[in-house]
């Protein structure tokens, strides 16, 4: 048995997706960042970091994104989410899902996280300005030049085209058109259609 | 036999340490950002991110500190440097390594790199000022949080105590004192022992 912690709306959905097309055994707990849940001792007891998603395993506790993605394949290697068995493919999708966390959720997190980097509030004014070249530019780089196509890595729908699904979800936030990346919006509303993305989504949002 | 872009005094060293530990048949090519080799028509084709590292395989391209490590380890399984058999402990090492990827690396990167998220030269000075504290945070987690001791999962040294080595090299430029993080200070003199590191440092910056 695993629980699952998450807040609505962040990546921790990533997890939550690949949880439900797994067909997990696990418990979601829902957080709230407004109730400051993640700071609760409780929960800073689980996840010092104070951030989501954390999974809690018989084992310990696990948490970023790309670590708890990799986790649920091998513990669910049926599932087919990535291809485990070559390590220059499971490499790829290692390398996506790391772009994804240190480059575009970076980029996206300066609109609401400026204050982890800077203190004047003009400064990060500045920073939520430039908000929408900062993830636009990582937005095309992945249309462009990493979607292979129909999914991110090629044929196989894999825990990368959850991850990516995700942070797509924030681009109209961000002040990003989807319609200039007509890849990336073809593939969200194909994976919006999939069972196991309106599970995770009727969990968090029901 | 594998092609290996770095520049010295970046995240390529963890890479490169892991190379160098494993004993791995490789090429390594220096490259220069004062000279914007990253930005040359020919670097561009390897990797359009215009970053470092990238290692080219017989089968193409990865690029991303932690999917490069994760490789390294699986394609050279006796030298131990991460429990490949073992999905926890795996994703233990994973969590860890994205822990510095999306959070560490980028706290320093604020320092040189804050055109990225900000435009106006105020703000820019503002993250750079606000790089010791983001920075310091960080190291403070790991010392007192992270850090199992005497390497960072515990008894084995892995590919974490190499991309811990690389970053903890930053601390000095980035205004955090190493005296504070006693942990951090003796693992990183120890490293510094090590022969894979000697190795790699010495070709990095010989």
């Amino acid at each position: 048995m695993l629980t699952f912690y998450y807040v609505p709306n962040t990546c921790a959905l990533a997890s939550h997706i690949a949880l439900e097309e797994a067909g997990a055994d696990y418990t979601g707990i829902r957080m709230s960042f407004a109730d400051e849940d993640q700071k609760n001792p409780d929960y800073l007891a689980i996840n010092p970091k104070a951030r989501v998603p954390a999974l809690v395993t018989e084992r310990g506790v696990l948490t970023e994104t790309p670590a708890i993605l990799l986790y649920i394949c091998q513990l669910h290697p049926a599932a087919g989410m990535a291809s485990l068995d070559d390590p220059f493919e499971l490499a790829r999708v290692q390398a996506f899902n790391s772009y994804l966390c240190s480059t575009v959720h970076v980029a996206h997190a300066h609109r609401m996280r400026g204050h982890r980097w800077a203190s004047d509030p003009a400064a990060i004014a500045d920073m939520q300005a430039n908000v929408p070249r900062a993830v636009g530019e990582c937005f095309r780089l992945i249309e462009n030049d990493m979607f292979a196509g129909p999914w991110v890595m090629g044929e196989a729908c894999t825990i990368s085209d959850f991850y990516l699904f995700t942070l797509t979800q924030w681009l109209a936030g961000d002040g990003v058109d989807i319609a200039t990346l007509p890849k990336i919006r073809d593939h969200h509303e194909r994976l919006a259609r999939r069972p196991s993305v309106v599970a995770a989504l009727a969990e968090e949002l029901g």
